[in-house]
């Protein structure tokens, strides 16, 4: 936001931030007491957090859940779980998993097709992908583990935005066969990136070394009760999923009527064909969007949290 | 204190927990608006954080502050900035950091004396020391520090404790002259340890890997808050200080009244020599501490919270 306010110092404040995939409805915090933030977290309350998870992602038996603060720490251990050589992104992705791969000491390169991700020690897909929301089918997902598999290799399945529709392909079944370990996020679907709060699914060794690597205590004490109550609550999820359709709806139809091409995306985030500007024009209204430098003529929006947000978003792009 | 709970099923609730060294009077947590819990932590939020911290801490040019959720996810990281080797650690002492060296390929053992130190790629010293709160001079960290230097290796000094006496001694000085990475606590003494928050203090290029290694918003956004409000209040510092202190003397008036011969420790928490029997007689009383399977006549005990722990444990005792 620092940049933002830096490069279009004339915006009306407060700006807009539509840059990210996080819902702009947050689970309500349960209270917090102060042993809370005073007290080492129990491993009981780690370990009741991550069977709560697994109970959420429907994790066959066979995986396990690794709890971490955030999912972002985790990509270079998991990396670093093949020696050095060669890993494949299928791109343009989230650039993250690249600049993990290239820290754990390997070759790391986008690809544009599947066909080009193998051979490769570690192979890593977004599914549903950000920023496209384009969707892997569980036969390809299969494919690539078996091909994993009898390589050697490594499979990583990044399924951060797989919460808003559960009838998504996913990889958690082929996780007990080995070869692959899948990423899922707590703060996007549930608007509370700020605790840090991810998980790992793994199978038994390759979920004890990363446990082992994050060492105990990995979750803060408010993540460790925000994370229990929210994986607990499947109405809230339900009620989650269809505001989050709803107000994807709502933004597709602002987006359709200033003209714009939805080309894609989650309930969590759109994916747009804009005519060159369109970037520079919102920032100038105080909105930011997430631009790309590999696509000049896309972009990718979040959800607006209010009427007034959605209200804001039409009059710019007018 | 689950494991308590089932070692001693008998004993009064609640458990008094003095098996940490954290401190039992908190830094008053500031008010956590809605977004420190839903929005990605601002980077220029964590660079504000890590300036506050080397200004608490002394951190001379030429070093840099690294914030991490808890120093302990830092071990491993920072055992693996030294290809795999001989790993020595001046022990018995935590022993996290025999595990994190181990997990990052070295073969790695505590030794009992400075001079077993060396030859080693990764030489790690608690100092003050946990638990039996032995202080390492300058002159000797300054000598550690020239040795890892000159054969290619790494010093890592762990000042978890070094807060409630910041007359220490403490290897900050020496980063700046390369091969030394020091590691600094927030929890600990500002009693906050289920926030995660920790530092490592070294120099740019090692600072840089281990950014890179937590990636971006590795603080989540309550840490983020409490520890900037907590390193800018040097009042609260040193009244932090004085109190702990005065606790730490009256702990070791209620200890040597029961005829324990307190050996040493530091402000958080007092180690002791105590009678076979001791541990269970206070964990019978619902009382933990902490024991040591190789000194069995040897207890670390943390400070009591309040007047009614105190005389608790001295019931306990008498």
């Amino acid at each position: 936001m620092l940049a933002a306010r830096r490069r279009f110092p004339a915006a009306p404040e407060p700006f807009l931030d539509l840059s990210t995939g996080i819902a702009p409805r947050a689970y309500p915090m349960p209270p917090l007491p102060p042993e809370a933030f005073a007290r080492l977290p129990e491993p009981s309350a780690q370990a009741m957090l991550c069977r709560l998870a697994a109970a959420r992602y429907d994790v066959p038996a066979g995986a396990r859940v690794v709890a971490a603060p955030g999912t972002q720490i985790l990509l270079p251990m998991i990396a670093a779980l093949r020696p050095p050589g060669i890993a494949r992104i299928l791109g343009p992705t989230y650039a993250e998993h690249a600049r993990a791969a290239t820290l754990a000491g390997h070759e790391a390169r986008e690809v544009g097709a599947l066909a080009e991700l193998t051979p490769a020690s570690l192979v890593t897909v977004v599914n549903p992908d950000n920023p496209t929301g384009q969707v892997l089918a569980a036969e390809t997902l299969a494919a690539l583990a078996a091909r994993q598999r009898g390589d050697g290799g490594l499979l990583v399945v990044d399924e951060a935005f797989g919460d808003a529709d559960p009838d998504l392909p996913s990889a958690l079944p082929l996780v007990p066969g080995g070869g692959v370990v899948v990423l899922r996020s707590f703060g996007k679907f549930h608007g509370l990136a700020g605790l840090r709060l991810g998980f790992a699914v793994a199978p038994e060794g390759v979920a004890a070394r990363l446990e082992a690597l994050l060492g105990p205590w990995a979750v803060s004490g408010p993540a460790l009760l925000a994370g229990q109550a929210a994986l607990a609550d499947e109405a809230w999820a339900a009620s989650q999923r269809a505001h989050l359709a709803a107000a994807a709806a709502r933004l597709d139809g602002v987006l359709r009527q200033a003209g714009l091409v939805v080309l894609g995306g989650t309930p969590l985030f759109r994916f747009i064909q804009a005519p060159p500007g369109t970037f520079e024009r919102l920032g100038r209204a105080g909105i930011l969007v997430r631009a790309f430098a590999h696509w000049p003529d896309r972009l990718r929006i979040g959800l607006p949290p209010d009427d007034a947000a959605f209200a804001r978003l039409a009059a710019a792009l007018a």
